[in-house]
């Protein structure tokens, strides 16, 4: 399975998690293809909007680029919506990071496993 | 240009209005084929969250299936949006018309040309 088709299964696997819970949920089309910035899924239930960047991994540490960052503090600004990143690491659930929980690295950001077991939140967290 | 890459088109010349505007805006990947309800757009600039049913037509009617109607409304219910049809006649501005200004059919929906121009709005006096 190709890297695109990849992170489309775990977009399209936390989408139906979201739907799950009680939240409408969108994937983007062309989420880092368009010019404009924008997260991976937007869900909401009408009290709250996430904005959502996905990432599953098999390695124990996630790298974010600099810009996958600002693109979706920037999208929130404007649209209105809260940036979350979501990790799920090999055999482990989905986890919810804030933009405060991700370490700055020289060149970009990482999430660490650890960090993420141990700040990260389960879905049933972020939306209670 | 297939009748899906049209309306691509039509839907990403209607995300560069609203970006062009102050709004944030997502295209929906997927929509239409996912079991989830969803618009084709979705734009919020923190105060208004509008979820959009792009449709561009060289005709002078523009019939919408009950189904497509229908789904709208259960997305904004769910999402907090609200519904809007925005349908581009040849040689016009994109209008902008809401659930009640739709007229029903045996089979359906339809946004007549004549009634669009009476009755639908212009991006400019949907988001004042």
């Amino acid at each position: 399975m190709s890297v695109k088709s990849k992170g489309t299964k775990a977009e399209r696997e936390l989408l139906h998690i979201f739907w799950s819970k009680g939240f409408g949920c969108l994937r983007s089309a062309g989420s880092g293809s368009m010019k404009y910035p924008g997260p991976d899924l937007i869900a909401s239930n009408k009290a709250r909007v996430l904005a959502v960047e996905c990432k599953s991994t098999k390695k124990k540490k996630q790298y974010l680029d600099e810009h996958d960052v600002n693109q979706l503090k920037e999208f929130c600004e404007i649209f209105g919506a809260e940036p979350w990143f979501a990790v799920r690491f090999a055999r482990m659930n989905w986890l919810f990071l804030s933009l405060e929980d991700i370490e700055k690295t020289e060149n970009g950001y990482v999430i660490d496993l650890e960090v993420a077991e141990r700040r990260g939140l389960l879905i049933d967290e972020v939306i209670k």
